[in-house]
């Protein structure tokens, strides 16, 4: 029954020597990798308004500036990467490029970070794209679909989750379709609006409802340093094709660098496009319908029609894309940190399809709660965002830099002093991001971070302890077993206790006890009946519980027995009758299991579970 | 640790031979028995008008009528229970007087009714204890406590769940103050309240905020059959007196059946000066401010003083009183079930403290998810209210019919003329209560009860099947042990398999194997390189599997094994290793567990657990 659900969910098992890569030109391999960086221009600009228009119409002008800001730090972190990609050909995710040069335990951190950070990576993204979709509800007269947001992104999760279960072949095509559509029709939409800006033919957004504007709080620098914050979200993603070089054509590494020269160059035309359009034609954050601002601004320069349709179905798609990226991701460090005894070796363990099934259940799990934590809106989740991918971008170039200093390749040089740009301006950043965004959320991922590196330091502690003690290094061979001394637990004589009573007979004939418990005296009178009869010879030992207790006896008993000799070995053997069908077990006391757990994590002793099977 | 949380929460065991009973007399049993029935005037009257209310504010003056007719059925249900009373002296709930003259399906359909309608006591006063807190505090300049009121009403579930299960004594004390308080402040309430309209100086209710009154709905028969079946729950818990004779002193069924007419008489009075002071004070229910109309009353007769808030406080306890009734009377029934084998055999073992803890826990379950669903309102539940009370007062009043019928006792025919026309009005009553709450609620109540009537059969057929099964009757003694096959199951070659090899040398010298399967073939390759020093000479067989499944290969091998003897026992060898902390089996993949269960489930093969306590 369950067995056969499951292959209808994920379908049917393949095979290992299946496994396969396929390689990727630069055309697919862009749609492939750029979906989480590209998907971001969805809610960065907005990210950034929602904060400036707390200082009031006049601060929204800074939105423009805050942008080029972003997109400059864009151009750095680009170019250090193309750094690590040269470095490290097979993939230097900052997990593996933060371990092998700036130790464990920095690595651990970039994990952790990561992690963290995927898991909002699938939140954010699906949120975003559910807000897409009911923007263009709403204004194709359904605005009542936006109350259901959350149950449209755990559907969305769900069918995500269920689509890597069953082994989601990176085909390129799947990815490249929509992921291409979103570029041209965003950059239509920017050309579009570019022209009938400069044109004057341009009409302003106009809201259904008008949302409120901030009387004006100080518009501060604090108020920059937030929106600056608020919009570096756009630059999460960028180290993904750095992840994933192998993928590529040879020469990889070159072929990896040019296709994060383009992704960079798209993202930041299109960053700046959607937040210059913004600013003209005054599309802002609006609470009140939920619209968001790429919905604003494709409305107001195509009007609500084919053109604004698909460009909001176009950007749905990559945000799921983009959420799959996690899929991918999420699970692929988890084996890693599993494979290095730092995560539950669960992870490590490819299911029936080839993929980490378990990585992606706790990944769809985590992100359903925070969906469903912050009522699927993305921009609540925002400051929790960003944070770990730029604690992962300072560690990863932070090791790029003793990287250089340790290898001295040829051009080490310049190589280091742009890590070590890298390193220090992501440093900023980061204390940026940190410092503005802690008490909106950020605090619970900085209290997070090192609680997941104490609990991956534990894990492995556990594992390296019980390596040694498992060692056969420190063994010695076990004496030959010489005596066997046998109790059989009694709880009626029926049918299912005589095969056991048997075995015990089989197993030690002079040396054997039957005993139960009184737990019903009327009860033990029939079996002390009948005991002669039907006891196979074996004394019955009956045990009193005034508590009504029927573990502690038998332990008690059990422990009574075993110091009588000290060269015999002690079995304990269970008569469990096994009902046909697994949910009628619910109709038995589970006292065979709950005897089994007791004696194996109190006492260590052998137990030997004789089943009599019911038929139906 | 969890053993020490347990003793914490509900204290120390007590002995099987300290179960004792009290006997109570006649003014402690009214207290006792009586919380139930008396509680519900705190929202019966209530509950009228909530539905008189949508027929305009002319509609409200029937409800005095409609509560003179209720009080009428009370009287009549009051002396048919009498003759209950006297014809089963040992207790004669619904379920043992519906069994006995009925049989055994009209038995359960009445086990059913009332054990879901125990549960609605549980959420129904709990919430409306919850009301007259809220409407207190609300008149006492605290409104926003209404806005926990699912909060506060779970954790009074809580905290009577635990005092049950604690094992509360009823000491009569603890139910004597509060019903005594709480019917000599209503009355007190009634009596001051009637002067005041005698001597024209009483003040009509003022709403701090006006609640709606319907525009009329058309006033026919409907709605006032409408009002009379809300009006109905205020019966429930007549039944109460008629479980509980035993404890009653002696003569047992005179003492009862003088409570009985104690308690019917001071309900009628309570409810019809409710209804009556309602109809004269204009008190309404009030959607606006959730006072119930109760607070209304007290606060128009008193003031907001002391004595309103007596009589706030009473309420709310006596409606705690009133699901803790229910807290009896649940896992009493459940017991009785699960000794006919109709429910989980779970349901009829007594915990550490004497009481039927898994009982108290599926109430307590079952009632918070109810409070949670209807969000703590009780005139939102009352619909599904009182459907199940009528339906076991039919099957109830029916087999004492029948009881006159077959025992023609001295006196029989008027007996038999008075449960005739009990049984023919609740049936009335019921039919009327299920037609007009159909939609409201009633139906879901409709589908349940022959639903779980289902599941008693289907439970009652496993185990008599079992049993069947189970049986020595049919036995022939089981042929001697002649042979033994072992096979062990190795999952690695440590120092928890040395034991485990060891134990097989000793029980089956020449007829055993070690099955291991490739899932990793490095790691094969390092048992198969360490197997000739450490394997104990057993011979290790390496299965394939192409599906890195690891059941079925070893399913499949041990068949195998299986069919190549057949005068043989085989045992299954299972090395585990078990970690210091529970927890810790989580750092694990639980092989071992899923490996017993599936041999269990498919096979019913004997499993040899040969456990490696691991150290800190």
């Amino acid at each position: 029954m369950s067995s056969s659900f499951k292959r209808l969910l994920i379908g049917k098992p393949i095979a290992t020597e299946h496994q396969h890569h396929e390689r990727l030109n630069k055309i697919t391999a862009l749609a492939v990798f750029s979906s989480d960086a590209l998907s971001s221009v969805a809610y960065a600009t907005e990210a950034i308004l929602a904060v400036l228009i707390l200082g009031g119409a006049s601060a929204l002008g800074l939105g423009l500036p805050v942008a080029g800001g972003i997109a400059f730090l864009l151009l750095v972190i680009a170019i250090s990467y193309r750094q690590t990609i040269h470095a490290y050909p097979n993939g230097g995710g900052a997990y593996i490029v933060a371990h092998e040069n700036l130790g464990p335990m920095p690595g651990l951190v970039a994990a952790a970070a990561l992690l963290i950070d995927y898991v909002l990576t699938v939140a954010v993204s699906i949120s975003a794209g559910v807000a897409a979709i009911t923007s263009l509800a709403g204004n194709w007269g359904a605005p009542w679909l936006a109350n259901y947001a959350v149950e449209i992104a755990l559907i969305c999760i769900l069918i995500v989750g269920l689509a890597n279960l069953r082994g989601v072949k990176e085909s390129g095509v799947v990815f490249a379709v929509p992921t291409y559509i979103f570029i041209v029709s965003i950059l239509v939409m920017i050309a579009w609006g570019l022209a009938s800006v400069l044109f004057g033919t341009a009409a302003l957004v106009a809201h259904s409802a008008t949302p409120a504007i901030g009387a004006g709080e100080s518009l501060g620098l604090w108020l920059v340093l937030r929106a600056f914050a608020a919009g570096c979200t756009a630059l999460t993603g960028v180290e993904a094709i750095s992840n994933g070089i192998p993928a590529f054509r040879k020469p990889e590494a070159k072929n990896a660098a040019t296709t994060l020269s383009w992704m960079v160059g798209i993202l930041g035309i299109m960053f700046l496009g959607i937040t210059w359009l913004a600013d003209r034609l005054q599309a802002i954050p609006n609470e009140l319908t939920n619209e968001t601002v790429v919905s604003q601004i494709a409305r107001s320069v195509f009007g609500v029609g084919p053109i604004y349709t698909i460009i909001q179905v176009a950007t749905a798609l990559i945000l799921v894309l983009a959420a799959n990226t996690a899929y991918a991701d999420f699970p692929r460090l988890a084996s890693l940190l599993a494979n290095d005894r730092f995560l539950p070796r669960q992870f490590s363990s490819r299911g029936d399809k080839l993929v980490f099934s378990n990585g992606i259940l706790v990944l769809s799990l985590f992100a359903a709660g925070l969906v469903m934590f912050f009522h699927a809106n993305e921009i609540a989740m925002l400051p929790l965002y960003a944070i770990g991918v730029f604690l992962s971008f300072t560690l990863s170039q932070g090791g790029m830099v003793i990287h250089h200093l340790r290898e001295k390749e040829p051009g080490w040089q310049s190589g280091l002093s742009i890590n070590g740009l890298g390193a220090v301006l992501t440093a900023v950043v980061l204390v940026v991001l940190a410092v503005t965004k802690f008490t909106h959320g950020a605090w619970a991922v900085l209290v997070l971070i090192p609680l997941l590196v104490l609990v991956f330091s534990r894990i492995h502690g556990h594992y390296v302890r019980v390596a040694a003690q498992l060692s056969l290094e420190t063994a010695v061979k076990p004496q030959p077993v010489r005596r066997l001394t046998v109790v059989v637990l009694v709880s009626g004589l029926h049918k299912g206790t005589l095969p056991a009573l048997e075995l015990a007979r089989a197993l030690a004939p002079d040396n054997l006890t039957a005993v139960t418990v009184n737990l019903d005296s009327d009860h033990i009178v029939k079996i002390q009946a009948r005991w002669s009869d039907w006891g196979c010879d074996v004394p019955l030992v009956v045990l009193e519980s005034p508590y009504r207790s029927l573990i502690t006896p038998l332990l008690n008993f059990i422990d009574e027995v075993d110091a009588r000799y000290h060269d015999d070995e002690l079995l304990i053997i269970l008569p469990e009758f096994v009902p046909a069908h697994w949910w009628e077990a619910f109709l038995h006391n589970q006292t065979g299991l709950i005897l089994r757990t007791a004696l194996m994590f109190q006492k260590g002793k052998t137990v030997i579970s004789v089943p009599y099977k019911l038929g139906h």
